[in-house]
């Protein structure tokens, strides 16, 4: 190690990354189909009148509304039909003083004609149409670019790609838009004992759970997860995996291997690849003693711990709002529900503790039932909805005691 | 037409279309690494122990619990070093009485030993290990399948794949999962009148909206959406694609020409299909009337309005459902919230009518903003959070009324 490195705060730590590195928003276009659901780097304005042109609002007759003043149910004017338009057709025929073209709900309004009379308020005898309601200029007719002027902001920067936000840049013809990136994270799983699930089980091994997990979770913040696979207790390897890793995603997520033990060279790895290298090793909080943070190459590199739940409740609460800041996705709505504890809990002294817990219930009577240390790495990640976070000024929650959990995302 | 059709309720349409289809789920095998978000269609047993051997919890030494007996800080006992077992490592080294091995947390406990003194208990004076607290029998290990037993129950049926459970499979080694099937869905637009987002367009062409707003609510509903394009008026063609749109999805969606009007050939096509046909032509509500249902090959075919915050909220009331039935995706959380309205609304006499809102504020002052008929299609689709309902029998909506908002997916 280029320096002696001390366990250090939540706060301190970011404090530390922040002046190496910045979680920054990049953006990219794609094309408006395989937007849904990203989030909009630029306001998008419409190029286009919307109607394009002058419309029918409604199936009837084209016609020229002083031709049809004083039209009543028992005094019809009749006037001759003289053609169609159908939606989708740009008309050649014109209409002339008591003259009317049929036309279709969304048609172009025809030359010379200034209003629609609705087809249930006339009668068609051969080529004659007696209409029993007069209609005034403009009447059932909507107006080129009356719904949307050309230039007029359709939707704003920040706005999530909705199928509605989708359909109205449809209308406007947007074939391509500009989103915020998807960062690229790399997720490693270190440990000479870990073998992929579904591969042969020698003595020994077991099979590795933090890279399908944290994958996942980077996911849901929004971020392309690529897994890298597990690599062993080799510094060799581990240096080479790294350095691909850094060269090719924005940010490196790796777990196990940091604690203090003779085979955990992650941490010295991680120094010896660059400057500033290591500059967070271990928080003062449980979990997170083993947990890391190197900057190389001005990406972060986050080391979490090997433990599943763990290493899960120390990526929501470190990486995740990292992760969200650069994808442009926000916090999970239903991120923190409040809940009553179920048992007494004694937190560790002088450190921030965060506790899993299973959560049932809910609509403000939610149970927060505290997963217990002794049972098991694979059920208390299985069973765990998310955390509670407990003050260093704290060493006994209530039973009953109100807490805020935070909830995994995807729970 | 085989028989008239009159127009139905709600549920009177449900009743009919039940007559001769049902949604059903249906079940596929995945690579576990691709099944994140999806359904469990069957539990999931482990077929191994966790752990899979007999483990050290800690880093230290593995001991035989007798040889420590007495030990103290100012009386340590001395035991001889012969070996080392690393994380991984199946060990060839044997325990014997007065000696000791270095072992690392998770590491497999050798022959002889049955417990493991912790590192932080020992001094280390060159082959020797001097022990200054004793450790009773299974002290600091983890018996194989301490954590789960083959053939324990490891994740249920209907369970979401969530990051955790992905981490709780893969740790007893499942590589594939039964899943609940994304249902197939074509989504269709028709329409002379419509043209694709971002091609050229022709004095009377607009650009299609709901082959994208459709599309995208049907993936919320977590189905797989396939949008076959827009297809005009002319019946041979529509013919063509709903036959070929049959014959590969499990679900059809069309929207626009289902109305009455002279080129609505939509109904009529479906009817000509097959048995039983066209079962639902028109919805008593507002809007709804040209809605329309078809069963073709025991395939539903579900005919939208064409005016597209309409296609949306019918799409919603009567599509979503049944498409959430067949995905195994639980109703969105979000679904229904309780706002005031913000203004009288007088609303349609005698008939069901849905009318679309926009929700401001939240959290029991939510403010549910109707939007005007008026407002155009586009305006009201990007503003459109959700909906809600105004039974037949209310004609008057007050200032201030409580009302129930059906939140759209992805709002």
């Amino acid at each position: 190690m280029k320096r002696p490195l001390t366990v250090k705060t939540l706060e301190e730590a970011k404090s530390e990354l922040s002046k190496y590195w910045k979680p920054e928003t990049e953006t990219e276009t794609v094309t408006l189909s395989r937007a849904h659901g990203r989030t909009l780097a630029a306001g998008v304005d419409s190029k286009i009148n919307l109607p394009p042109f002058r419309r029918s609002v409604y199936d009837g007759f084209a016609v020229i509304a002083e031709d049809t003043f004083g039209a009543e149910e028992d005094d019809p004017v009749e006037l001759e039909l003289i053609g169609a338009v159908h939606a989708g057709e740009d008309p050649e025929v014109r209409v002339e003083e008591g003259t009317c073209v049929e036309i279709a709900t969304g048609a172009v309004l025809p030359e010379g004609a200034d209003s629609v009379v609705m087809v249930e308020d006339t009668s068609r005898v051969d080529e004659k149409v007696e209409v029993r309601r007069g209609v005034s200029p403009g009447e059932n007719v909507s107006e080129e670019g009356s719904e949307i002027e050309k230039g007029k902001n359709i939707a704003e920067r920040g706005q999530k790609i909705s199928p509605q936000i989708h359909g109205a840049l449809s209308a406007v013809g947007v074939q391509e838009v500009l989103v915020v990136k998807r960062p690229e994270v790399a997720v490693i799983s270190t440990g000479e004992e870990l073998v992929e699930p579904g591969q042969k089980l020698d003595r020994g091994k077991i099979y590795d759970i933090n890279g399908r997990t944290i994958s996942d979770a980077v996911s849901l913040c929004g971020c392309e997860a690529h897994y890298l696979g597990i690599v062993g207790d080799e510094g060799s390897k581990i240096e080479r995996l790294l350095r691909s890793a850094i060269s090719e995603h924005e940010v490196v997520i790796t777990s196990g291997g940091s604690s203090a033990g003779s085979k955990d060279i992650v941490p010295e790895t991680i120094d010896g690849l660059g400057d500033p290298g290591l500059v967070v090793h271990g928080l003062a909080q449980k979990p997170g003693k083993p947990a890391l943070i190197g900057v190389v190459d001005q990406k972060p590199i986050f080391g979490l711990p090997g433990y599943p739940v763990s290493a899960l409740m120390v990526f929501d609460q470190i990486v995740a709002p990292y992760l969200r800041t650069m994808s442009g996705v926000p916090e999970p709505k239903r991120e923190n529900i409040e809940a009553e504890i179920s048992r007494k809990v004694l937190a560790a002294k002088g450190r921030r503790q965060l506790i899993p817990v299973k959560v049932s219930g809910g609509g403000g009577n939610a149970i927060a039932q505290p997963i217990l240390e002794g049972s098991g790495a694979i059920t208390s990640l299985a069973a765990a909805d998310g955390y509670i976070e407990v003050s260093l000024n704290r060493e006994i929650l209530r039973e009953g005691e109100d807490v805020i959990v935070k909830l995994f995302g995807g729970s």
